[in-house]
């Protein structure tokens, strides 16, 4: 059987917001030092205040600020200089009322005191006498014990994927261990009986090495997945379905990037739609290149699949299926889609209610174009980004204004 | 001694483009599934052209264009069904004029045809006959056998790390292992009395834990480094020292973050000018926050010192520190930058001379700068990204139209 008569076309956006399996991995405990872009399973809330003291943000001296008020150049206020804080140290001196502590910056303010002046502002022309030339007010120069985190506050959400300054904040907070979401096991198969290992040294005319499978890798390394290869599958319907229950028992999602004849494209929906429940949600999508891509969940493994030609596949998988790999992954707050400005270099045609992704090669603020066909795998390698001709365009004009969304 | 008064304070733009360490990592193999975002040592060229045969494009049936010239639905032309193509097998029928085979999308075009009619274009009312409606141009449906790429064309560049299509290119044109830089092992140290492990579970008053060394980690391997702990390092010449020298004789880098006392900062200046030539290059960026920043090379190895609140550690590190893990990793070419665009909500002030660095969280469309001393880490962590404001410039009025860098 295939598939395609029974499922209607989707759009994108339709794939994105609704197409929501709910499977996710376990949760796992990992060391600080490997959890960086690891996904938090629970928000992680500080056990105490940070930084835990009041503390000096300038090397000067600790005073009472009511005691510098009116300092000026020509009328210096005296203070006596009563001790000093150490780095690190609790403070064994107090500031009281007409005394000043020498303070280096990011030292413990000692008791007593309120204020720190900066030592540009003070002179000590007398021994054990401090001048103060400008009056501070109550907190100047001081940040407070709970002014970077207070106890119990959220040092990081749950849901998305930890930053470098994110783990600084959970090492300042004494959290060394965080329960993340284990990395989606990502099963990637490719079918087509002209498709052979990268690794084949001499190909027979009409056989091509299989260039979906290590670029799909990439792409799902780069979506927090760990690829797990399970090679080449025949255009046999009964190969194809004893290949994809194997990884579906080992898998959190399947990616099967279909042989391009006519043939294994309707044999991947056969097969799918036999897997197991609730089956096909979506069996093509408004979308070009990647028109033939098939969306299913199968007793609970999330399953893609793919077209034929790679540019198409990967077109699709940075489309729908990272975003995939990401939610089984358990991310629920990503970064703000970040773009390069451009001016078209040459216009695009497309047709309304189909998205199109262009490739392009950014020269000098300009956007050029790459044109060719969708097997030619070469367009994405040469392309530094592409851009999107939304549902509603029917192209976009030579000199119209896009934002290309860069390959990193 | 201290370095400050010998070196003038340098611009970022003059650091990113005259510090040019000469240091590159040397050069191994790894295998395509470990070269993710790794650095080719030089460029690498296809060994024979692909896909290496001419493919149909379509499914439908190889023709002699000229057979087709002037078909029509109304006059069609009716040529003798010969043969079928199949997937991956050298075609053992040759099309003559007059005839026409069976292809599937991705075959291999027999000999003597010149062009593929899809099967949308023809009819198959009578056996062994395929009466075609439409004329095709010479090439038609055909991807010719270097229209991919040609034999001896550069597949990838040396210098530029590799992305999922790079890798799928390298697979398809059978090469399986690449020659790459190696991660350049960057040293990390963070100075200061005052700090102590982040496992360190209760601080005694005055201590605070090593933040900065958890999140250098994580910049360190967004630049495609390996970040090497080198622990905490008492504010003392002899102790820094001895522990410089220890990391200079295993790395490729070595980032200091400085104890934030007076103290501290002048020592590490002084120990680095005696690390070996050439020395200090710079002691001082016109940049806020993180102008107490020291550059340098001594014996081949380059160093970075950075300011001792962590949040000035990590702005600097980011803009400086990041590209310099990437040139000593061998990396000559980076993707265009992206950004996202933001109305910035709040006016922004600055010095002119001085470039300074705005956290902000984006908020529909709006960029909200966050204000705060530069010792608050959770500045950096509550930011969605940051925006610059240059040199030149005394500040930004609310209502400007800003270029925010987002957190990945």
């Amino acid at each position: 059987m295939s598939g395609r008569e029974f499922f209607r076309t989707r759009t994108v956006a339709e794939a994105l917001t609704q197409f929501r399996p709910a499977r996710r991995t376990r949760v796992e405990t990992v060391p600080l030092d490997q959890a960086l872009h690891r996904v938090p399973a629970a928000a992680i809330r500080s056990p105490s205040a940070l930084p835990g003291f009041a503390r000096s943000t300038v090397d000067g001296y600790a005073v009472r600020a009511a005691d510098t008020f009116g300092s000026s150049d020509g009328l210096p206020t005296y203070l006596d200089l009563v001790g000093e804080v150490q780095m690190g140290v609790a403070p064994n001196v107090v500031v009281s009322s007409g005394t000043a502590v020498a303070m280096p910056t990011g030292g413990p303010l000692p008791a007593g005191a309120d204020a720190v002046v900066m030592v540009e502002h003070t002179a000590a022309t007398l021994a054990a006498t401090v001048e103060v030339m400008r009056p501070v007010g109550p907190g100047e120069g001081v940040v407070r014990a709970d002014e970077d985190v207070a106890a119990g506050a959220e040092l990081v959400a749950a849901g998305r994927p930890l930053r470098p300054q994110d783990l600084g904040l959970l090492a300042a907070a004494g959290v060394t261990t965080v329960a993340v979401f284990a990395r989606p096991r990502v099963a990637v198969l490719s079918t087509g009986d002209e498709v052979v290992p990268a690794a084949t040294a001499a190909l027979a005319p009409g056989q091509v090495r299989d260039a979906t499978a290590s670029a799909l890798a990439g792409l799902i390394a780069e979506a927090g997945g760990t690829p797990v290869p399970h090679g080449i599958v025949a255009d046999d319907a009964g190969a194809l379905e004893a290949a994809m229950r194997a990884a579906l028992a080992d898998s959190d999602l399947v990616v099967v990037s279909a042989g391009s004849s006519v043939g294994a494209r309707d044999e991947t929906a056969g097969v799918v739609a036999r897997l197991g429940p609730p089956g096909i949600w979506c069996h093509g999508l408004a979308l070009r290149p990647g028109k033939p891509t098939l969306l299913a969940e199968c007793s609970g493994v999330v399953v893609v699949g793919l077209p034929g030609n790679p540019l198409s596949a990967l077109v699709v998988f940075r489309l729908v299926g990272m975003p995939l790999v990401r939610l089984v992954g358990g991310v629920t707050a990503s970064a703000p889609a970040a773009t390069v400005p451009a001016t078209l270099a040459l216009p695009v045609p497309s047709a309304a209610g189909r998205l199109d992704v262009v490739q392009v090669r950014l020269v000098d603020g300009s956007a050029v174009p790459l044109f060719g066909h969708s097997a030619l795998l070469s367009l994405l390698t040469t392309a530094d980004g592409y851009l999107v001709v939304p549902e509603p365009a029917t192209g976009l004009d030579a000199g119209a204004q896009v934002s290309v969304t860069v390959y990193g």
